[in-house]
């Protein structure tokens, strides 16, 4: 069993945009810029925003925050938007999800200029995925599929299967990885809560990617032996053996899993590190195609 | 075996909205107006533009064909999509496709208003399909949604297999069905010729989906006892016992898959019928929706 480490690819595709930047910077040119907004006060909100900021700045990029008070009106959030969306400086503008009830997400989604659209949600980025142009993938599909890349996981002719069908990640990975081109071509079912029995489906899968949110929802007999198993959930559980009193693990029962699989990802340290650098991938692209 | 009648659906489809255009009609009401654009002369484009005029007028809306030659720029033709996406008279735009090669065929789609987009081809269309919201969904795969739902055919919990990838069958059919609501819900798997074994995907689906354009590619012992197979296919093959020396046959073997099958659609009289009937709904919707 190969562990993959989500961690290291990260800390390489990081390492890889830091690079770039660095030579953009001594050519005198201008560098990429992100903009990302917090509406409200989430507490883990806050750790995704206060991070993605992090990892911009220490890749060399421009980074700015906008913090507005959980009672901002939507039409003050388009606004800051329409903003971002006609200025040179930032490539990307990244809208922290979810938004407080009174403001509809799709319309403010929807408000962002698609070529800043670095989190992949604008329904034309995922239209464009969809018809394999080249657009912004969702964060989560495009690290997952970096993963399997950098692992030389085969995907063509394999059979992928998807467990959930959430918008930011199940439907986006199964679009990305049906796609014809070497990097997918891959034969995908996307299996979710309405199934009688969901392990008639996972223990077909040559690579099973588990996103339900669910803590360790798939134990070792859903699971062929040898498959390749992708979880992508971060559940926090309690666990009194720990210092806070809770720890992160994801929808795979790692443990026993970890026993059949050829390569699994951890939680933490696999898929959720993922999501930042290609956050800063999909920024660096932005710029280069729209704004270098 | 039950015979899944396309076209009295269909039929049933355009009198409905025949009857809905009268009444606008009555109530002294704009009309719903379809223009259709051919460039070039391809005679198989030209029956199906054709054939879609004639059925708008059937149905009591206005419609009206451009006819392009094949030298038209595609700058000209671009001009006459933003012609009609100002036009208020008309409420769809179907440009016809294959275009010629010196125009490229993405652009001329994604000039088309998404609030005139009745194929369902704009990449904003198809990423509202996944995402579940209310678009226009290409009229092939809403075609086949609406056959299932016009013969009581669950697709809740169901295995859904598609054969073939295209953007204009399988992604859209696939992905419309994979959504949570009573008529979709499905378990779905998208299948192609990167796999090594077609059939051991095609033997497991409650409803198998054929839309590669092979004829008679869909075998007996590909198919489980009992499926509902929809047959997307329209492949021409030479037949001498045939008045013209040619006959239409789907991707579905048929006389020997009706045999296993619990619901079948024939080829032709099956989808083929229901693409148009469709297009007419979707025209209809454009109206009621931003032009009404």
């Amino acid at each position: 069993m190969i562990l993959i480490d989500g961690k290291k690819i990260a800390a390489e595709i990081k390492e890889e945009i830091k690079n770039k930047i660095s030579a953009l910077v001594k050519e005198g040119k201008n560098t990429p810029g992100l903009v990302t907004i917090l509406v409200g006060d989430d507490p883990g909100s806050q750790i995704y925003i206060n991070n993605k900021g992090k990892a911009c700045i220490e890749a060399g990029m421009r980074s700015v925050t906008e913090r507005l008070s959980a009672d901002t009106s939507e039409h003050d959030l388009l606004d800051l938007i329409s903003y971002y969306n006609n200025n040179k400086d930032y490539h990307g503008i990244l809208v922290q999800i979810p938004l407080p009830k009174h403001i509809d997400e799709a319309k403010v989604i929807e408000a962002i200029s698609p070529e800043k659209d670095v989190d992949g949600f604008h329904p034309i980025s995922i239209g464009n995925l969809v018809l394999g142009k080249d657009t912004f993938v969702s964060c989560t599909a495009a690290g997952i599929q970096e993963l399997l890349k950098r692992y030389n996981i085969e995907t063509s002719g394999k059979h992928v299967v998807v467990i959930g069908r959430s918008n930011i990640v199940g439907k986006p990975i199964a679009n990305l990885l049906m796609q014809k081109n070497k990097y997918a071509n891959a034969i995908v079912t996307v299996c979710h809560s309405a199934a009688k029995d969901l392990s008639q489906f996972t223990r077909t899968a040559d690579i099973l990617i588990a996103a339900i949110g669910k803590p360790g929802f798939v134990k070792e007999d859903m699971v062929k032996e040898g498959a390749v198993v992708i979880d992508v959930g971060i559940n926090r559980i309690k666990d009194d053996n720990h210092p806070n009193g809770s720890r992160v693990v994801g929808d795979v029962d790692f443990p026993n899993v970890s026993k059949k699989a050829s390569f699994i990802t951890p939680v933490p340290g696999g898929v959720g590190l993922m999501t930042i650098a290609m956050l800063l991938k999909n920024t660096y692209k932005a710029y280069l195609k729209y704004g270098g």
